[in-house]
């Protein structure tokens, strides 16, 4: 090895720009163990101060995607694609988007995570539905997308493992938000997990991670940069999480919600951005075969994303009964109504407060090994722009753990701002990028 | 605590100031094991790159000195003082000035180090007298002290030891050539150490850590600034360190020249550093008794600086007959010459080159655990301005090992620039500051 760590560190402190080769051996040399947790918590520091180009930014990416498995999609045959969404509160799209995507005959064979934060991940979700594993092995996992077009399950294999290690580490030494060090550890999962499109929804605003537009869409373009750098087509939305997405935050909550919403009764934005997103995904990874807004929205009147759904449950033990009654799904033994104290129209919704009621109520976890309250959340009644009389119910808190709600209504009450006149309304997609 | 370790490390990571609650709270925490190397070495990082003001080095500095022992000096009395020099090669100062100060009825309680480079360090030097001991206990260390003015010891009280464990991670983590951090590990020290006035002797030049002038003053401020805001009377010079000072490299090659200076029969350069040193030290420490330069030389010429080594030696169990004859100290078996190819005027000695080839004699240690040569060494025979004919020697290697002096010769012999004219003559002292 021509460099050594040190040369590597002491570069990046003085602003140099890597070599490719130079950041394989710092992510190998860490992932091998010869490289120690300061080293790389050092060069963390450096390139969160001074930077990390597109190219180094992409060295970094491929090298964690070298670090582990990747799943290779193309013996299943059909156009396979993905979608990741930055994070944001009651976001439940992809539980609607991935049977709508196989029902338009794309193949989608996602890896979820688990969520660590405000409420649970994806995987969370689906186990609010009785029976459903999301323990696949990887011959299920590729045979249940060849079968059905759509399967989501836990890392059934080991994916990037450096990012693992590399997160790990950001999280503890204050290098999180860092633009190239988040689209670099996206990415890697995303070009590991073998589709040749994918579409990154990021959300902005007070509910996300990028709280303005600017950072969002530097985000969006330094993914985009990665996935086309890797093969991959990529193109990125910028959608709002000024406010929760929809009106149910927690799990079995929003599993309800996305079935409503494949059944056409959704809320107007989720449905929406569905829709939205559906229509950007097909046209990308199949810009010869075109498909049109109103075809989308057919494949959910039609019924045909909803059948996907079921197929998708039944194939993975879930009690698909859930689909004809969402009562099924484990109901809050518990519930509490949260009152506006005066009359006007709504102006804010803080995600963020929302997001923090429903963790307390237990649809999160602080610690990786907690327990989450499937049944636990935050049901929205009023959304900015709605007009509220003084004593009306603005949310209804629900759970089943033995717990002192207060400071759940507390955070929950503090969200909502009443103000004289309707706000003005925003777009839902505030940007579209690499079109 | 108010704070986290995410914060400070967040703080300094977007270039704000801390309070010295905040570093005190990092320090501290790190010496308990609170905090872990990979948030100290991200925090260093982020402070090589951002920077620490005076306010912050202090605040660095004095949570060093507060992490072990500190030394009472002021049962002694007398007038304490202590002087510390940035390294050099050749760089014997120690050994001439402590004895001389003594005999001006200044007291130098001093600890020293081994040497971990080039070549040894004070004590590596002192331990070449034979019976020399350098291992006291605090009592005997501040009893000597008391009785005979003088005393140079190993570090027998536990000083700043968050300095030693935050000087590691540095080594480590390419955060060691830091101003603020450099001057902070010297002062933790010094401060510890107890005396009331403190020489800083900041070394510039190719054999230097601070390459060139502007550097060594800024470091020098910084340390002024620190010594200062401690209470202590804080003086600095910046010497010329482009050649090794004096004509020996080496352990006990250092002693023989340190004891010729004594006798007044040293080098030009080191003899001129060490009465430029004594004398401003002695009028910092004790402006309402001026002493002059003349006075210093005297200390010299009578044999009263000498006599008080010779006590200083017999105090530490050492013998003192090496001072009537400097072969009584280990005499290497082996020597080598290294010839002038060309003739005309020495225009450059690279000190880090006639460094090297003394450490790959054995007058140095790579590891902590190597044992030195302390025979081992270079004799300069020429210096910068000297006319020298082609086949004149330059340089003896000396040393005892069983080695191969090749890789030394070629070090020794690229050390040395001959060219048609003489250069300019440089003063050795460019700079004094804090006065």
């Amino acid at each position: 090895m021509a460099f050594t760590v040190h040369d590597i560190l002491y570069a990046k402190r003085k602003g140099l720009k890597h070599s490719s080769e130079e950041i394989k051996s710092l992510v190998n040399g860490y992932v091998a163990g010869d490289v120690a947790d300061y080293q790389v918590s050092a060069w963390l520091m450096a390139a969160c101060i001074n930077g990390l180009d597109s190219d180094e930014t992409s060295a970094l990416t491929q090298a964690m995607v070298d670090s582990g498995e990747t799943i290779d999609l193309s013996s299943l045959g059909g156009t396979t694609v993905d979608k990741h969404s930055t994070g944001g509160i009651g976001d439940k799209t992809t539980l609607v988007l991935v049977p709508l995507l196989a029902s338009a005959s794309l193949t989608v064979a996602k890896m979820s995570g688990r969520g660590l934060g405000i409420t649970g991940g994806t995987i969370d979700k689906l186990e609010s539905i009785p029976g459903f594993s999301v323990n696949l092995s990887k011959e299920q996992f590729l045979d249940q997308a060849r079968r059905i077009g759509c399967v989501v399950a836990g890392q059934t294999a080991n994916l990037a493992p450096a990012d693992k290690k590399i997160y790990a580490l950001r999280d503890v030494t204050a290098t999180v938000d860092c633009i190239p060090l988040i689209a670099a550890s996206v990415m890697s999962k995303k070009i590991a997990s073998g589709a040749k499109t994918i579409l990154l929804d990021v959300k902005s605003g007070s509910g996300a991670f990028m709280k303005d537009i600017e950072s969002a869409r530097e985000l969006a373009d330094t993914m985009i940069d990665i996935g086309r750098a890797a093969g991959r087509r990529t193109i990125a939305v910028i959608s709002d999480m000024d406010q929760p997405l929809g009106l149910a935050v927690g799990n079995s909550v929003e599993v309800a919600e996305a079935i409503d919403t494949l059944k056409g009764n959704g809320p107007s934005d989720l449905t929406e951005l569905c829709i939205e997103l559906a229509s950007l995904l097909c046209n990308a990874a199949c810009p010869e075969n075109g498909i049109s807004r109103t075809q989308i929205e057919e494949l959910l009147s039609s019924g045909a994303a909803l059948l996907k759904f079921r197929q998708m449950i039944e194939a993975q033990d879930g009690d698909s009964k859930v689909l004809d009654d969402t009562s099924l799904l484990p109901q809050a033994k518990f519930s509490l109504s949260v009152y506006a104290k005066s009359s006007g129209y709504i102006t804010a919704v803080d995600a963020e407060r929302i997001g923090r009621a429903a963790c307390l109520l237990g649809a999160g976890r602080s610690r990786k090994e907690d327990q989450i309250d499937p049944t636990a959340g935050v049901l929205l009644r009023k959304k900015i722009g709605d007009q509220i009389e003084a004593g009306e119910e603005l949310a209804v808190l629900v759970w089943s753990g033995n717990i002192s709600p207060e400071p759940a209504v507390l955070s929950a009450e503090s969200a909502f701002s009443i103000g004289a006149h309707a706000p003005e309304s925003k777009p839902l997609i505030q940007d579209k990028l690499g079109f």
